[in-house]
């Protein structure tokens, strides 16, 4: 109390936050204040051009590129939240291994912590944007969160009472590798007929190319040809758009899977609130919405239909670094704050 | 404090709590000391005989019957947890229908705690089993225990973090209705292709009774002929041990159905120890928890496969009594118990 009386300043002094997203291709850091509204940002390639490996290094500059941005002080932050991808050690705060970055065991919590001398936190970058969703966006309020992220693979989160629900590991809620059929496309290495391999954007992807090669989507051949790496969630959107309706089809259908998955586990999890986001939720919202509420209508128990709401995620790319933020604060709440 | 001083004794004073199972057939009231220890019990049907619904002035009764079997005082009782079938509401304590019993918006929790002058809690009988298990059981001490209960359908539960995952209006983990298979049976009304319509104990009984109509199993034939609702868990053990393998079949590959939605889940719930419940599993254990392991493996993503273990109940007809007496306890500790 009395170090309080040390700093006579006319104004309380300003408190941030900093989300961090750290992703294969790009990496993102946000400043945001106590309310979550974003002071600065600062938005970088993960890799240096022309190197192999991405150095930690990389992640405290931009983390200060961001705070130049919202032209604050370093010692404003309260804390640094960081949704990072892979198997992670969630209390110790290492990333165990991070194929895309080429790290394994890189202890980013105390390496940030030591930096910036405040507290931080890393959780998986999909749990992070779940709970981005629970603390700003389409799940505010809600008792239990259920998050599903369709992209290359299904990626999926939920919030319980508040609290990320974890594995003791890392990370879990893996509702791309819930068993849907007992036959069909494996999944890469993974269990056959799950949902990521029947209703992923890349499964989506396959399909839409073997169209293209058997000459039934005649506007997506025009924009990338049998190619599916080209394939992107506004490609698809735009070819439904100019009239291709196989193209049509088949995204409704992992629309409708989706769905069904979400039906599935909502007899398990009984959200209140069912976040469905990623590129292609998000490019063709109103489609994607009404299949997955179908899918889903067919597989939940009758009882538990009208409990959960399924909603398209509101906070597109800044998901996962205002959940990182909002987790962060969360996990380290200000000791100062209930006495105003 | 100065109203302990009121009450001079020689001894500390008895501490008690109640368990209580509310079943379709049969009710049972167990009271248990703070170790959980049995101290007395009542087992009675949960009809009158002759007469067609139930007085829940019969639950008070069997308390008491209880309690005198433990030759326990009322004023002992801390708090009594009972475990129901239907749609609950969980929080006003209330059961909101079961058919079975002929009930409607009976307000239990109200009814006890007014009759025994105690804290009362009522959970879904299968969550309860679960804690119960997690309490005293196969599952101490996890951090997060999935219970799955093979019957006539698939109960589940999930205890984590040292509570009940529960859904807003009553329970959840309704892994009877996974959905495993986009085609094969319904489960009654319900959706097509669930884990119950595979792998309950009543689709056993149901391929069980065609493989002895085809004259494919003819131990089983001798004890219970084509009437499936003569084939019990005992008779299915039998019927394999004198050589009925076709019987054997349709029971390992059940099992490994559901060691498959196991599989399914824990990519999900990422639990430590997932417990196998229920009279089919106890009456062969070996037998069903190899399967299920099998099953569980083919579905579980490799970077999972060793963070649980799968176990079989280890309480019995009493899981579901220790586990509401023991989350009564937790919901309404003693105030006195820390200080000793």
């Amino acid at each position: 109390m009395s170090e309080k009386e040390e700093k006579p300043t006319s104004d309380q002094p300003q408190k941030v936050w900093v989300g961090f997203d750290l992703g294969g291709t790009k990496m993102l850091a946000v400043v945001f204040d106590e309310k979550l509204t974003i002071l600065g940002k600062k938005r970088r390639r993960t890799r240096e051009k022309g190197k192999d490996g991405v150095h930690p290094e990389r992640i405290v500059e931009t983390i200060r590129m961001a705070l130049n941005d919202a032209e604050v002080d370093e010692a404003a932050i309260q804390g640094i939240g960081c949704g990072c991808p892979g198997p992670l050690d969630l209390k110790k705060g290492i990333i165990l291994e991070a194929p895309n970055l080429g790290w394994k065991n890189v202890p980013l919590k105390t390496l940030l912590e030591k930096e910036f001398k405040c507290p931080a936190e890393i959780c998986n970058d999909v749990d992070a944007g779940v709970f981005g969703e629970y603390a700003n966006g389409a799940g505010r309020n809600a008792r239990c969160v259920l998050g599903v992220f369709p992209g290359t693979g299904i990626g999926g989160g939920c919030v319980y009472e508040g609290k990320i629900f974890r594995g003791s590991r890392a990370s879990c809620m893996e509702v791309g590798f819930l068993q849907m059929a007992t036959e069909g496309p494996a999944a890469g290495a993974g269990p056959v007929g799950t949902l990521e391999a029947l209703a992923s954007r890349l499964a989506i992807s396959g399909e839409a190319a073997k169209a293209v090669y058997r000459g039934l989507a005649p506007n997506l051949a025009k924009v990338v040809g049998t190619d599916l790496s080209k394939i992107r969630s506004g490609t698809l959107a735009k070819a439904i758009e100019d009239g291709d309706e196989v193209v049509e089809r088949i995204v409704r259908r992992a629309a409708e899977q989706v769905g069904r998955g979400i039906g599935s586990l909502a007899n398990i999890l009984a959200p209140d609130i069912v976040i469905i986001g990623g590129g292609l939720a998000e490019a063709m919202p109103k489609l994607y919405l009404s299949e997955a509420e179908k899918g889903a209508k067919r597989n939940v128990l009758p009882s538990l239909r009208d409990c959960f709401k399924i909603k398209i995620a509101e906070l597109g790319d800044y998901s996962t670094v205002m959940g990182a933020a909002a987790w962060v604060r969360e996990e380290h709440p200000d000791p100062g704050d209930e006495k105003g």
